[in-house]
């Protein structure tokens, strides 16, 4: 060791435990709040996932209002009320106010929240760029007062730092509002809070969301159907997706006696008879009234091959909630102008033991077309169009328009990282008469739509902004854009000729002037020669191959 | 509410706490074990990490050893062990039992590991396969016997599960050595072991890296220079870059009694001066001696808007410590094979108040140039290349390779969502002789190592792959990389002017039938003649050309 270096002592002393807000607090672009811009989003989304996700579970149609209005300079308030069923007293400092906490992370089951860091982040953000304390109000029934909660977190606890609780009038029956002042821009286009709730709105066509905005506009998504959606079933994990260590945790854990009750009650699909075959299969000693908590390591190993090894039935469906065909061409017929509509929703497939299902919808055309014409004398025109950058679909020469969807929640960050875009990416569009620049996105006038839904969404990160590229996941999309490729074709195929046709003339075009030069020197032309030749050159060019 | 809904109290008794390490254990993507290529980079990545830091602030020129070993199926030993000052033993359970736990978070200063995740999340992963605990030895002095643990980590609760402890014999005065079995692959190729091991070597020229694989085979990196890089200073916080909230809860938590303290001793470059106008600036009847947990939300808002208001020094530079220009070259010309290196190393930055500082380095031009020659006629001709998939330029015609590397550690995933790569696509290379798609990397026989060095690296997952893009970081990085751009563009002309050539006549080539069959019908030739025609047409451009 030389000078200046530290003993093991020395670094000992350096050694503490970190709590997970101030981890998020440092890491806070993990979270979606990295920029002022996004930060709003971010805020925004996390409230409103709460509240579809409250109201739903509690049977009610939801309805949501978005106030996002001007405090001073760059601060603005945010504030999200829905009319779910409210939350208890005992729960509201927790939920708002811990990071790491609430109700959808240890069961199976589609949610849009899964991972109770959101909500509390997003105060955390507040209190990180205006000093200002949350503000909750939430009402569980007609019959009480509501509740009145000011808190901002204790960040180096990561706990609840409550400045305030009293019962108050609201003339709500019943539901939650949550409020809080950051520094953020209020941003238009493509990343605003304006296009998450109108992608929110085509995806949940069974909900009502209101905006206000700094400017004081106010705009309506009116729900289309009041048909709620099916209330997802929680599951039990599958087997073949449990790996060794968890299986030898899980039975260290179980409070059943037996290895064969174990395996019934514990895991889904997997019954009484199913589980003597397992039990058969891995032998070593094993039977079905073995105690789980002692069963030893090479045993348990043993019984994990047997796992792999059984048939056992595919998870059950209805543990996750598709939107359905149907209401994804009605969602895209409603926001987006187009010619054709297809969509396709494949049937569940699992990931890592967790049931997946992936739906794809695609809007094709707009009035103005391909932004070509054929004009007199075999000449093709481009069609000026007018700026698309609004508009959901995109223009001819750009990249089609990526809508993403995690359960039912758009996805507007971190777009390239994505499975949902590599998928897009990988499939050949060019089988389907789009052109398709190498590895790229097709470039078409198109809004392809894509809706991963799971008991587990496995998120690149906990901003919950991109899907993690697992190999089935990325298969099942691929199949479903696949299908709705096939129905595009015969609609693409007029479009395509017109707009190849006039990329070769083009290039053709490009190359006269060479050619020209070349016979200038062959034929000995002279300069006005040359180019008399080039200008028939270019007409018997473009005539020939029109009337072909 | 209706049938199968539930009510805020139903939803109240399902709210619970979520351990860290659950959470991570679920989302293991997150910390770079998602598939078990992966698992076996990341496991190994992480104990490297921590080895090099021990070593490094204890002042010894760090020697590490990693054996990768087969044990049965897709079972594979990772063993990391360095020459560091080793562990006391109370601190051992808990760095390697316990997620978040560790010496480097709560200090700005530059170090491989910041997060206190790394080296739990392995062992979780571990057990989560495998089943089997992780196995620690350690030793703090030659006059000591070494600590031997065995320990799991109960992941409901995110502390360690000791198994076994004791004092054993160790052949070394000194050091840590830990084990474990994951299931994992090992690769070859861009993402293997060896190929992390070597960069690590090209960014910290001062270690001695050995690796023995599952093939029995025994590589070492040696190091080429004896000097130890100078050991980063810690440093406070720059008021620059510190937000409301944050100066708010610093106010709460001081020790010191009066604001000018607080001011001085809680910031880097602030001395009485400084101080005294920030509150002079603040006003708002603050007074050096106003007590700082008095200060209430109004008062502090209008310190905060002081401080930035008020110039302060830039951040100290010593709390950053480059690999250096020359170490870089030689480094690159070490494992490289090219025509010309260049390296770049900008002064220090600041981005949210955390200094920063980039280099970059370039390899260029390999044994084979660019792959096209002059033949008889002008004729340009592609010459054969072997291939380069193992080599780290890449070859004339594939985009450049990006060595990425975040304090001194190598980045081997992600590299499409790095602030590195986005830097790399946003410079105009086409200013610097070479070509580049739209968007896309530069495509040339190149390598670009680009070094980011942080008190605090932003990435963008605990898995530590990619840096995220702050403004400040994406523009340092285009800085150095357009001033190594200039350099190489002297080199690059000569080369370009034979590639652009070679393409100009391949799509001229392309277009020579067209003309062919359009000068058919003008002139009305036969077919024999329109092939003679054609014939002296490319020729005529070729020759035309090649002779300018």
């Amino acid at each position: 060791m030389t000078d200046r270096g530290s003993t093991a002592e020395e670094l000992a002393s350096r050694q503490r435990e970190i709590a997970v807000s101030e981890f998020f607090l440092k890491n806070r672009h993990l979270l979606g709040f990295d920029s002022p811009n996004k930060a709003l989003l971010t805020a925004v989304k996390e409230a409103v996932d709460n509240a579809l996700d409250a109201a739903e579970e509690a049977g009610y149609l939801p309805e949501v209002r978005v106030e996002v209005l001007p405090v001073h300079g760059d601060v603005l308030l945010v504030a999200v009320e829905d009319n779910g069923p409210g939350i208890v007293e005992a729960q509201i400092a927790k939920i708002f106010g811990k990071l790491l906490y609430g109700s959808k992370f240890h069961k199976l089951s589609q949610s849009r929240g899964q991972q109770g860091i959101g909500i509390s982040a997003a105060g955390m953000y507040a209190q990180l760029t205006t000093g200002r304390p949350m503000r909750i109000i939430s009402r569980t029934s007609p019959k009480t007062k509501a509740w009145r909660f000011v808190l901002s977190i204790d960040t180096t606890r990561n706990r609840p730092d409550l400045h305030r609780k009293e019962r108050v009038e609201w003339d709500r029956p019943h539901g939650t509002r949550v409020e809080m002042e950051i520094e953020a821009h209020y941003q238009r286009g493509m990343h605003s809070v304006e296009m998450y709730l109108k992608q929110t709105a085509i995806a949940n066509p069974h909900v009502t969301l209101h905006l206000s905005d700094p400017s004081g506009r106010t705009i309506t998504f009116e729900r289309t159907v009041r048909r709620r959606p099916a209330l997802p079933v929680e599951i039990k994990p599958h087997p073949h997706g449990v790996e060794l260590g968890r299986l030898i945790a899980m039975l260290r854990a179980t409070d059943a006696k037996h290895l064969s009750r174990f395996l019934v009650r514990e895991f889904s699909q997997v019954g009484s008879k199913t589980a003597a075959r397992i039990i058969e299969t891995a032998d070593g000693n094993l039977t079905g009234r073995s105690y789980p908590r002692r069963i030893a390591h090479a045993q348990a190993k043993r019984l994990h091959q047997a796992i792999q090894k059984t048939r056992i039935a595919a998870p059950r469906t209805d543990c996750v909630v598709p939107i359905g065909e149907d209401l994804i061409v009605e969602g895209l017929r409603k926001e987006i102008t187009a010619d054709l509509y297809v969509a396709t929703t494949r049937p569940p497939a699992v990931y890592r033991g967790n049931p997946f299902q992936v739906e794809v919808g695609i809007a094709y055309g707009k009035p103005g077309g391909v932004g070509l014409e054929v004009a007199d004398g075999g000449r093709i025109r481009r069609i000026e169009a007018k700026h698309a950058s609004e508009e959901l679909v995109a223009s001819a020469d750009e990249p089609a328009r990526v809508l993403r969807f995690a359960n039912r929640v758009p996805l507007l960050y971190q777009q390239s990282g994505c499975a949902i875009t590599k998928a897009i990416q990988h499939v050949n569009w060019r089988a389907y008469g789009l052109a398709q620049p190498k590895g790229g996105l097709p470039v078409a006038p198109m809004a392809v739509l894509v809706h991963v839904a799971s008991v587990w969404v496995p998120f690149t990160s906990e901003s919950k902004e991109a899907v993690a590229s697992y190999p089935e996941i990325l298969r099942e999309i691929r199949l479903a854009l696949q299908d709705c490729g096939r129905r595009l074709r015969a609609h693409v195929r007029k479009n395509r000729s017109l707009k190849k046709e006039f990329e070769r003339r083009v290039e053709i075009e490009r190359y006269l002037p060479h050619v020209g030069e070349a016979l200038q020197r062959i034929l000995d032309l002279d300069d006005r020669d040359r180019d008399r030749m080039i200008a028939t050159l270019d007409d018997s060019l473009h005539h020939s191959r029109s009337t072909r």
